[in-house]
């Protein structure tokens, strides 16, 4: 298939911008007259030096991070901060996390291993398919932070208020982060692996109140250290160049569609195209409750797992890629990030209809 | 400058094959008539999974890796693996560490925090300027390994041996896989940042002996235990998925020159060429002693720090690139790692040549 008949709904990594593509192609071979590649770069010179000032800078920008907080770009994924956010924060002591998906129960099975972890509230009974509103929250006293996952990839929920708690606030924004706007002032800690919205998968950005950096446990590893990587620019040892460069790219995109107040314009038309269809469907049935649905991951199934798999393949042989649910969650999903076009949304829309039509009985 | 006119001696990120950097950019915004890029692929998919699978098979193929051996492709960097190896096999007990440079020192440090650490050999007191030999090596009873890295980056010594102690061997090879045949079957684990000699940073190879696996400290992030990505095939989470398309890519390169024997004829044809001139010079000083010097760097200075400087800015105007020591050695440093042609050697003694007669008083 040609890049133009595709559709690309994967839940990420995902569609990156054309536009940063097309320039990474031409740049391959020689980036801006040094006669290298980006990837051939020394991460100690001037040049690369530039591209990450740059693209720290620019994100600094677009999510107007203020000068409280410092971010970092790091390897490892998300999975990596399961271990290195107790590690660095929980200091033998207590942690609240929301369990309300996949990912934050895992992080929090993995916190247990470095101090207490109480589940301030969980949707597992439910099928993940809400999240709880601010007065069920339950809080520790003299909790060391309060974890929460912003939009849950797997489910397809995405929480519509920001928790108010006594605790420094960590949040898990892998999956949204750069589609809305966010008051950072509020945070703690955000961190963010960077392959559904920023840039291909081996980076990470975390993006921390530098008040909270120096209490790491003894054993903590050297590079899990938030006081390490911001002492050293995030570069005690070689950062993963390339997804910064591409993280840069990818900004600049951001940056000229309108900054995260148009994200999140596209996003809510991209997701309430798709929504308004379902809803109004006896065929498919939606997973997330509609005070809690996602914009970036919608997820539903039709009336059978048979009829699931055909819409997955005959999605594909229509060029709308990546459509069955997560292994856990079963089911369909549609993941619709900041660089699905909204055209995109429609060519599902109309699939959805068509694929109605055919099977409804 | 067009990249025919530029040799980049960067130790790492460093020169990468031209083959793979082409593949990649005509690639970029369709694989194989998928219509979309490798980077925006699940890693989940069918289509990445083969990516995965192909550059593993390849690498145990042109490294010989024994079926008792597992290779994984993670993130973090050799610095990570500071953390990791005793994390997975010091067990609270002993481990033996040679001191031969920079990182070896690096990684003994970093191990104290979760065991005991006895420095088997170190060149310290002569600037790691050499390789102790076999005899010089103290063991310790009961340790849960041997430590040593391959080539010291910084300081451009090398292990001509390879050590034969009791403990499983566990092996730094960053600067010089793939550049020699290793018998792998001698190691417990041998690990490599891509940088160098394999892939864009962001990418760490383990090849860790499956008798090994499954002794981490109770406190280990489940990221860095190797049970864990054993398990997993390397994908408890997202790995760095471009990074080991560009391994595969590097790879195929390898294996079309010959495979690690033409690599080990190629480095010793470069690196032969620049000691045999430096060697016959009164105007330049090597650093690493005859005994100990490495293929892939090579350590030298002028008679002062100004002449240093001088060359540097010299031949980089030259086209020579990234010629200046690494920071805590100072001097000069030319990294030539497989995919630095030999023409990239000879215009660099040429560029000495010149630089002699212009300098030498």
């Amino acid at each position: 298939m040609t890049r133009d008949q595709v559709y690309n709904f994967a839940a990420g990594p995902s569609v990156m911008p054309e536009s940063a593509l097309r320039t990474a192609a031409a740049e391959m071979l020689n980036y801006h007259g040094s006669g290298i590649s980006v990837m051939e770069m020394s991460h100690r010179s001037a040049m690369f030096q530039d591209i990450f000032d740059s693209a720290v800078e620019k994100l600094k920008k677009l999510m107007s991070v203020p000068d409280t907080h410092e971010i970092l770009l790091l390897q490892g994924g998300a999975t990596t901060q399961f271990a290195a956010i107790p590690m660095n924060l929980i200091q033998g002591g207590d942690a609240d996390y929301a369990v309300t998906g996949n990912f934050s129960s895992k992080a929090a099975k993995e916190a247990e291993k470095y101090g207490r972890v109480h589940i301030a509230c969980s949707s597992a009974d439910t099928g993940f398919e809400h999240i709880p509103v601010q007065s069920e929250l339950r809080q520790t006293a003299g909790a060391g932070y309060f974890y929460y996952c912003a939009n849950n990839t797997v489910y397809g929920t995405e929480w519509q208020y920001v928790p108010e708690v006594s605790a420094p606030l960590v949040c898990d924004m892998s999956s949204d982060i750069l589609s809305r706007p966010v008051d950072v002032s509020k945070y703690g800690l955000i961190y963010a692996g960077a392959q559904k919205n920023m840039a291909p998968a081996g980076l990470t950005v975390v993006i921390v109140d530098k008040s909270l950096v120096g209490r790491e446990l003894p054993y903590t590893p050297q590079i899990l250290s938030y006081k390490t990587m911001v002492d050293s620019g995030s570069m005690l040892n070689t950062p993963p160049c390339w997804c910064i460069y591409m993280l840069s790219l990818t900004l600049d995109w951001v940056e000229a569609q309108g900054g995260v107040a148009a994200m999140d314009r596209l996003r809510h038309e991209r997701a309430d195209m798709v929504y308004d269809f379902l809803e109004n469907s006896s065929f498919y049935r939606l997973h997330a409750r509609a005070d809690s649905r996602s914009c970036m991951n919608i997820t539903f199934r039709t009336g059978s797992a048979g009829l699931d798999s055909e819409f997955v393949s005959g999605a594909e042989a229509a060029g709308l890629m990546n459509l069955k649910g997560h292994k856990v969650a079963g089911g369909l999903r549609a993941s619709l990030y900041n660089a699905m076009p909204v055209e995109g949304a429609k060519a599902l829309v109309e699939y959805m209809k068509k694929f109605e039509v055919e099977h409804h009985v």
